[in-house]
């Protein structure tokens, strides 16, 4: 670890037009979650020195406790908000450079973060510092903000949930979310996100009765049906997709029963699914199914399901976001990116209850992994779409 | 724990008629295999007051070392062997006594080993005892031998097997073996084994691509595979069974997979079965069907299968030795056993390459259990049908 988290930076309002440095500065920061490491108070005293006025948002108890960051520069509305995180996934084997070294190496900037999504962050702090250019008194007509949790990879729980009712509660309003997660696959400009599918997690339980494998009429082998179960469950396809989704999925992710004794038939055997869902279904009704499906194959034998609905599936038709990201990627990029609802989870599914959202970052294919990495030249770009964005939301005609 | 295992019951060889003193002897010593606490000493003592001339065969190295004893009165043909084990398993949960005080309450001898085997052992010494009395010069127109391992419960492994190795090299020859395994279900004199089915167990590991469960199309989920090769052993039953065999039977003991993320489809996922089989299959020729099936349903998919076959199928068809216990088993209990083959593996699979050999002992309800136990008035009895079994062996016309 290199990382200072000592001393901080100091900013000049000109200098922040240049994201590499901030950028730097962040992964620097080894904010490996739920660890912060000083990462928020790099970026708000980049913020501050932008005219940011910043609120320190910390949430949980002890072991648990997650700083954020929500900072707003001006009061008017509308309010467009980027969102986003400061924390990163563990280092994780396979490195060839210092992960939080932040060196850029022909013209490749290399860190834990760099991509997912420290990058974005500091791109769209630099969005900032450019449009207010644009804008005569240095403020945009209506305002813009920032949320930023540090707790977006853990548990999600003390992080951008807790600040929504936190904005809630204060009144505070944003009408426009852009999240800035790396939805690029391979290509700066490919792929935005306007949507994600539900996902809901179930734990199937089958008791049987523990006994010798010699004598098989004395015990009853819970794994024969725990297995007749979990193959109904994945029978038939559950959809074959939607105008904006792809078809739903469900995937066994672990069976254990943890017998270590070759002459034992087990008590008991477990087995864990996901579900990624799309607008046909909901949580509720899938649950149903499933709880349903495995009734009737187990014929009344004796199983517990628990099921968790981690997020129902939605959608931000597209329209006024879509739109001003398309027009900026085409003015920078010269391509419009696909309007997709593919892959993982994001906090946009709790900024979804607030308002229209949607996500465009950085290229994420280097994002979890070993010498995670982004191109300069891709977050000079990416900070160039974001002026646009701003720019043009603030230009856009209202109702 | 109650046991004292630095002094030595002195025996009386008219003392050693009654079992009663020797089983407790032998209960006290906490023999928990792979220890022996003294349990051998104990026995040779009795042994020696007999005439027996013993021999310790200690085998293995370190903590895997294992003693073992074989004892042996008189030099001619043929030689009757007893066969047994002095450890016993561990104590576990739920015991309500002492369970090395060998304590007698209400006509019942509580203690770990009681039944398994230890009872066992105590009334074919005292049976010798009271045979003894029918031979003019004390010794038997033949001989008698014991064969004590303290390695059956355990892995097995520098016990009876070697203890037989050590027989062959020495030119040391038994014509029958009796085990005395509690091979009574609920009633002494229900049932004697005269054979065992084989036992081979199998791990399958199936190897798919780890992956994001939101990216299922960049990954290849081994749980469904696994599922269906598993569902395919288990499809049909192996046979129904043979004059003197039960059904074979194949178990799925475990299945695990170890994936702890709910959003990760795992690379590989394990399997482990356990066949028990009769005398319509080999080793081999199973180890050979559940290849090709597993090979047949996986199509061609990475997988590996490990089979070890821990013993054949054997038969040691009724004659002299089932039928010296039943006519023993009709005077003093008027019963016949059943002749079976059923339930778990005993060392008589090893002894079966040397010579006929069969199983008869105490009643194995509460073997391995919490308040393991005898009745003293079956212990009685048992020494009186090994009493006319040996009697009844040496009286036997020979060709
Ligand atoms: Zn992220
Ligand atoms: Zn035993």
């Amino acid at each position: 670890m290199t990382a200072d988290t000592s001393t901080l930076p100091a900013f000049e309002a000109a200098a922040l037009t240049d994201p590499l440095p901030l950028a730097q500065a962040l992964i620097r920061r080894p904010s490996i979650t739920p660890a912060d490491e000083g990462a928020l108070d790099v970026l708000q005293a980049a913020l501050e020195t932008l005219g940011f006025r910043c609120t320190r948002l910390p949430f949980g108890e002890g072991d648990e406790r997650v700083d954020n960051l929500y900072a707003r520069l001006g009061t008017a509305a509308p309010n467009f908000c980027f969102a986003g995180h400061t924390d990163v996934v563990p280092v994780g084997q396979g490195w060839t450079l210092d992960p939080f070294a932040a060196e850029v190496k022909d013209g490749i900037l290399y860190g834990r973060g760099a991509s997912d999504m420290k990058g974005a962050i500091a791109a769209f702090v630099a969005a900032v510092a450019r449009a207010r250019d644009d804008w005569a008194d240095g403020a945009p007509g209506g305002s813009l903000s920032l949320l930023i949790t540090g707790d977006e990879e853990g548990p999600a729980v003390n992080g951008t949930r807790k600040m929504l009712d936190w904005l809630r509660e204060t009144g505070e309003t944003i009408d426009h979310c852009l999240v800035g997660e790396p939805t690029n696959p391979g290509r700066l400009g490919e792929m935005m996100k306007i949507g994600r599918r539900g996902s809901l997690n179930g734990v199937v339980t089958v008791h049987g009765s523990q006994g010798h494998v010699a004598y098989p009429h004395l015990a009853d082998n819970p794994i024969p049906r725990l297995m007749r179960m979990m193959s109904a469950l994945i029978e038939k396809p559950l959809d074959a997709g939607t105008a904006h989704f792809q078809p739903s999925n469900l995937e066994i992710t672990t069976i254990d029963v943890g017998n270590p004794a070759t002459n034992v038939i087990p008590g008991a055997a477990t087995a864990r699914f996901n579900i990624r869902f799309n607008d046909l279904h909901t949580g509720e009704r899938l649950s149903a199914w499933a709880r349903e499906k495995l009734e009737v194959v187990d014929e009344g034998g004796d199983h517990d399901l628990d099921i968790r609905i981690s997020g129902e599936s939605f959608l931000t038709p597209p329209g006024l976001l879509s739109d001003l990201v398309s027009d900026a990627c085409e003015a920078v990029l010269e391509t419009r990116p696909e309007l997709s609802t593919s892959g993982g989870t994001s906090d946009a599914r709790f900024i979804k209850d607030l308002c229209p959202v949607m996500e465009f970052g950085m290229v994420g294919r280097s994002m979890h992994k070993a010498d995670e990495n982004i191109a300069v030249a891709d977050l000079e770009a990416l900070t160039e779409v974001y002026r646009r964005v701003v720019s043009g939301y603030f230009a856009a005609p209202r109702g």
